[in-house]
This record gives structure tokens, sequence and C-alpha cells, in this order.
């Protein structure tokens, strides 16, 4: 059996990361992995409770710093409590969403220095880093397009064209910066395209059978 | 007209600090100086969702660092959205509990490294301290024999007294530390002497009448 391993999954909304993190999951059942799904925010208990906080009521609810130190906050309860413990019982952990969403949101999104993020994750995470990062690449007005009618935690999704394409340009360049952690996958492919897409990068990454 | 102060109150629980903030603000507003008396956690709408979370639930709901960065969230909330602004309007700000308290709490109390704290308040603070911080001084015995009965909220109450001596030493330990800022009151007299004695500090700090 391979070691465990942390696998996070990120990228605008509506490109398709959440249900590739699922059949992602039972791809790796199927092939005899225990895997973990779980998401950001949230995942635990108490970091679901601080997701609750996060993602309800007016755009302007919170600024980017406490929203910034909500998030971490959860992550640490996250990473703590269900992310090294399932590690640490060799399970894999497939994560919707992780530190680097907060570059993407709260930094390039809502104008948050990324010096004072990057200390933040220091002081929070020490050297805890994903595995491997896939990051789900689409353009913004297809992403939007395919988030209309989902109706719950609209918070973010509220904030304009330009807000995403922000986003967008953070999560690439992130992926430039990191080339040995994050692989871009097109996500504008159809939805079985894609699975097998990132069951071969698995695959040959970790050298599954 | 004075221009305005940011005075915080700490010390442990039972040690009186709530009933003195009030009758501070009554004070002053007497000397014709208008005054804000506001809380941590909380003092703002935000804020004060994130004190719930934080004093409800089991007393292992959350470890030190979860918990110190939902203080931290809290307090950037009240700071940017009640007390700045106050200030701001020249208001005199009065503040039961505030980074103090994190201090001992989370710090002292519950382990977490001061380094970590002192990060913390650098990224979230700046150069922002209170102008006076006044220590409610009292015989960890006495003060939970005060408290006995309250009945809400008593997540932090419920530590043991070993808890309730390293939070006090901390309070000690951070008014030598910081002379110029803090004041101890022997929290052990009666509540008029104790408010007359706050007064009386007060007056002769800021030359009010």
């Amino acid at each position: 059996m391979s070691s465990s391993r942390f696998i996070t999954l990120e990228g605008g909304d509506g490109s398709g990361k959440s249900t590739q993190a699922k059949r992602l999951v039972a791809a790796l059942k199927t092939h005899g992995i225990d895997a973990l799904g779980t998401r950001e925010p949230g995942g635990s208990p108490g970091a679901e409770d601080i997701r609750h906080l996060v993602l309800n009521g007016d755009p302007g609810r919170w600024d980017a710093l406490t929203e910034t130190l909500l998030m971490f906050a959860a992550r640490n309860d996250h990473v703590e409590r269900t992310i090294k413990p399932a590690l640490a019982a060799k399970r894999w952990v497939i994560c919707d969403r992780f530190t680097d969403s907060t570059y993407a949101y709260q930094g390039a999104g809502h104008g948050l220095a990324r010096e004072t993020i990057r200390r933040m994750e220091a002081l929070v995470l020490g050297d805890f880093r994903p595995d491997l990062t896939l990051i789900f690449d689409l353009p913004v007005e297809q992403g939007l397009a395919r988030t209309k009618g989902r109706g719950k935690e609209m918070r973010f999704e509220s904030f304009d064209t330009d807000f995403h394409e922000r986003m967008r340009d953070c999560y690439l360049a992130i992926a430039r910066k990191h080339p040995e952690r994050c692989i871009v996958l097109d996500a504008a492919a159809d939805e079985d395209t894609l699975a097998e897409a990132v069951w071969n990068m698995i695959a040959k990454r970790f050298k599954l059978g």
C-alpha cells in the first residue's frame, strides 16, 4: 500500500472541482486506497460552524482581514482534527479548496496583502502543505454561468466579474510559482474527460497501477 | 475637551472589572466626556457572532490556536468597526478585556506560545494599543467564588484553579513589562472604593477636573 497523500483541488466557482473531488475519492477506493473526501471552509465540526459564519450574510459582513482570520481558524481546526489524523491513519485526503483559495479570494479578490496571508500561513500551518494541488482553470464567464441557480451560500459568488478574474490570475500565478506542487487542468472539458485526466495524472504522479 | 482615549480593563473572572467599566463610563459622562462602553470578545455585530462561537460548547471545542485566531478575528472586526470609528469621533472608549486577555487565557492558560500571540497581534493590530490598561487583581479563589451561579457562557470558567493562577501571574507580568500602560488595582476592595480609586487614577492620568 502506498503511503498517505494530501491532495487539494482549487479553482473558481463552477470549475467542476467539487464533482471531480468526489470522483477522485471514488476512483482511489476502486483501486483499494482508503481516501477521505473533505472541503474548506469546513471539514470538521468546528470548522463547519465557522464556515456558516463566513459564507452567509451581506458581502460586506466581514473585511478581508477578519475573513482571513476566520478562514485560518477553520483551517487549523480542520487540519488538526480531520486531515492530520486521517493521514496518520494512512488514509489519502482529497480536499476541495485549501490555503490557495485564501490567496485567491481574500488576497487577489479582496485586496489583502499577499505577505499578510503568507505570515498567517506560516504561523498556523508551519511547513504543512499539500503533496499535490490540482487547479481547475476556466474562463470566468463560463464558471459563473455554471453556478447560476445554485442559490445558497452565495456571498462570494455575488462579487463582480473583475473579482473573479483576479482570482483566476492568482491561481495561475500560484501554479507558475510552485510547479512541483501544482498542476493546471482545462476545466472546460466535459466531466468524464476531466475525471480521466485527473486519474491519469494521479496514477502517474504516485505510481498507481 | 480632551482628546479621545482608549482604556481597557483586564483581570480574572469575578474581579469586578465589568461593573467598574460601566461605572467608569458613567463617571466620564458626568464629567461631560462622551464615552463608549464596549467589551471583548464582541463589541460589534460580527464580533458578537464570533463571541457566541467561542464562549459556548465543551471546554475542548477549540484548541488554543483556533481559539486565538477566532479572538483576533473578533478583535479586528471590533477595532475597525467600533473602536476606531468612536475614537475618530472624539469619544473615549472603555473596553472590558482586550489583547492582554488573549495572552492570559490562550497563552498562559492554554499554553499557546507567547511569541505566536505576539506575531498575530503585530499582524492584526500593527501598533494600535490601549492608552491605559487597568488590571483588576484578585486571589483566584476569591474571584471564582464571586462567579458562582452566573450560569451562562461558562466555558472558560470551568477550567481548573491552576489555569486561573497562570492567568493571574500573566496579567501581573504584563503590568511589570508595560508600566507606562498598565496600572494594577487591588480588586478585593468593595465596589465603591474601587470605583473611586479608578476615577482618581483616570482623573490624574488624563488631567480631568
